[in-house]
């Protein structure tokens, strides 16, 4: 009960400050952001004292020290965390931007604009620069965020959070424009995810279980990130050359994130050619290969695929190869097994691209592209909340644009309704 | 069990369906929509056959006079429907259509083009007209509709269904893309809004309980809509003819629906002329007013109002009035107690009246018209399976353009992720 007490009365807060936000202009917007990259430097000791708390207490719970090092602040990466808050601040405002403005019949002028969603909440896991990223993407499409961070990070993101604020009140803002959880009881988060009414909108970044959780028990409606399953198919006509080197970045760029390949499948017709090809340079790299049958007989001494495998994210250097006997039996194994975020065909048949292009039914979908580069900063949207796989609001990265909704303004003279 | 089987098998079919719709060229889809008109009227003898017993069976159960008319359909009222679906025919197809289109420095090609949601889940209550509405924009936007109607029109819907599905296979369609649960259990309610998965969207048109119901239990991301809690402001500066006008329509032209007036706020300084003008009109419509004191001081005899009649829908001939001191005062009123449909404001004062646009956040904000005016047919967006006072997605409404979402096209030469 005091948990609930506690969270609605920052969620209140965070909602009194979103009423601000809605018509706070660019200027002001983009002078509080400023203010957040300066202190955050310049405050740096009080930041660094605090992230000291939380690494020691990592220690003595025994966390990895990758885990340990995802925590780590420094000097430099509060200049990166800055500069990323630099990066916010030059993006455009998306509010106020007219979508669209006609004139009905009975004179009236009608206008859909874009608007700040209200109040975000952020629900995320270790590393502290998530706390700062989010702030400022939600400041500067105008809404009011609260914040939930890992319990391993707590004492940096409240010491963040405190430079955040100030640099809100010094810009003539409310500082709870800027809210933090301060507790990390499992509790804290089923409250806030069942805010409605305070909160508009939830954006879960993590892993599994934390994405689900917020699914499963949120009345909040939920922005959500799944797995990341990702395909690439090589179709019959295609330059080797270009799929050996497209599947390569996909796979081993970064095999950590979601737009990392899982899943290679390979028209029969091209199979012979170039999945030796394949997987020579994949060997090279490292990587660990799980074919289907046809995939095992032309490159022997390779693992066996299971069904588990079409359904898995490995997240790390394996890839599970599948030979298709055609482009619509390709676009049957990704409808069943991709989780929709980032897909790829690889060919030189401009019809086959079309058709895959148009078939599949994922947020990114690439031709002769890597998968990897489904991001907003390459796609030039600007720095991403998060990444969503889900089929409304918004697919695909989450920026500035996607933190905001619309409303309809009509301008008239009298009318009524008929 | 059986029930949760059911509902399963019936949105694993939509799924399927919807692959199919999701290439399907408007040209097929709008076939299957004009045969669908055609065959409503073609064969009304089974559809009336089937309302019989429905009329029959509520007559039984007692329903009220209002229901059975509600419930009751006929040869004109199958002719009205099948007139709705050709007007949906008519409408411009959403799909395919490029929002945005861009090339990055590194010379791939990026399009954001419209597509279907997938599987739309409509959940709605005794009116069978909405089983034809509904399968028909679904099938207008690409997606695969799952109805469930409410029980006392289950056989007038299941007849209605059969003869879309004769429609739709006439034209070369899936029967599958519209489902209907053929039980009308409440469990099965349960089932469908937590089997995501296979459904992508939910959205529920009904009262206040169902609407609860589906946003508390469901896994699947829910379009709601809320009470609708309308307010209009008479600023001081205005036309007094133009606020007895706007005020008369909004509460009396059809009171029972959601952009109804509920609301009057007068700022002081017009109260003392306006008011009374107002009262007068709307007591020879037969309205009941319930002021503030202020109110109750300017137009004797009339109720007092509570803190409660702030957040009552009335949904009938009567109208809380209140008093305020400046615009802003009534900005937060209209925060505090609107459910975020429709708001409007009635002044002379451009600069009053955009301040009001700018700062009211509700899905359409007025100047000086009526708040009636909220629809899909007014606004020029054609015909819509519900309103939507969520916060993401679609607000106000929901049309056959808020029933597609994005995807990202990318077109490459071998791009790669550095």
């Amino acid at each position: 009960m005091a948990i609930k007490a506690m969270v609605l009365e920052r969620a209140r807060s965070a909602k009194e400050a979103a009423g601000v936000l809605r018509t706070t202009p660019r200027e002001q917007k983009d002078r509080a952001l400023e203010r957040m990259a300066e202190l955050l430097v310049r405050k740096d000791a009080a930041i660094l004292r605090a992230n000291a708390i939380d690494l020691e207490l990592g220690e003595e719970k025994g966390l990895s020290a990758a885990m340990l090092d995802r925590l780590k602040l420094d000097r430099e990466r509060l200049e990166g965390i800055a500069d990323a808050l630099r990066e916010i601040t030059a993006l455009e405002d998306p509010v106020g931007r007219v979508d669209r403005q006609w004139t009905r019949p009975n004179g009236m002028e009608i206008s859909r604009v874009r608007i700040p969603i209200g109040v975000v909440g952020v629900i995320y896991e270790s590393r502290p620069n998530v706390t700062a990223d989010a702030a400022g993407l939600c400041l500067k499409s105008g809404n009011a965020a609260l914040l939930r961070g890992g319990s391993e990070a707590i004492n940096s993101n409240l010491a963040l959070v405190e430079v955040l604020r100030t640099a809100l009140s010094q810009a003539g803002l409310p500082e709870s424009c800027v809210e933090m959880i301060p507790i990390t009881d499992r509790e804290a988060v089923l409250e806030m995810i069942r805010a409605d009414g305070y909160l508009d909108l939830i954006v879960p970044r993590g892993g599994e279980e934390l994405v689900r959780t917020v699914r499963e028990n949120a009345t909040v409606p939920v922005l959500s990130h799944d797995k990341g399953l990702t395909h690439m198919y090589i179709d019959a006509e295609h330059d080797p050359d270009m799929a050996v080197k497209l599947v390569h970045n996909a796979k081993c760029q970064r095999p950590g994130v979601c737009n990392a390949l899982e899943t290679l499948l390979v028209h029969a017709a091209a199979a012979k050619k170039t999945l030796p090809l394949i997987a020579e340079d994949l060997k090279a790299a490292g990587v660990e290969l799980r074919g289907c049958v046809r995939t095992c007989s032309l490159i022997p001494g390779i693992t066996r695929a299971t069904d588990e495998d079409w359904d898995t994210e490995y997240l790390d250097l394996i890839l599970a190869i599948r030979v298709v006997d055609s482009l619509d039996e390709a676009v049957e194994h990704i409808a069943a097994h991709s989780s929709g975020l980032s897909e790829a065909i690889v060919t030189t048949n401009e019809q086959a691209a079309e058709r895959f292009l148009n078939a599949v039914d994922s947020a990114a979908v690439y031709w002769n592209a890597s998968t990897r580069l489904t991001d907003g900063g390459v796609f030039g949207l600007g720095a991403e909340i998060g990444v969503s796989t889900a089929k409304i609001h918004a697919r695909g990265p989450v920026g500035v644009e996607e933190l905001t909704t619309y409303k309809y303004l009509v301008r008239g003279t009298g009318q009524c309704r008929e």
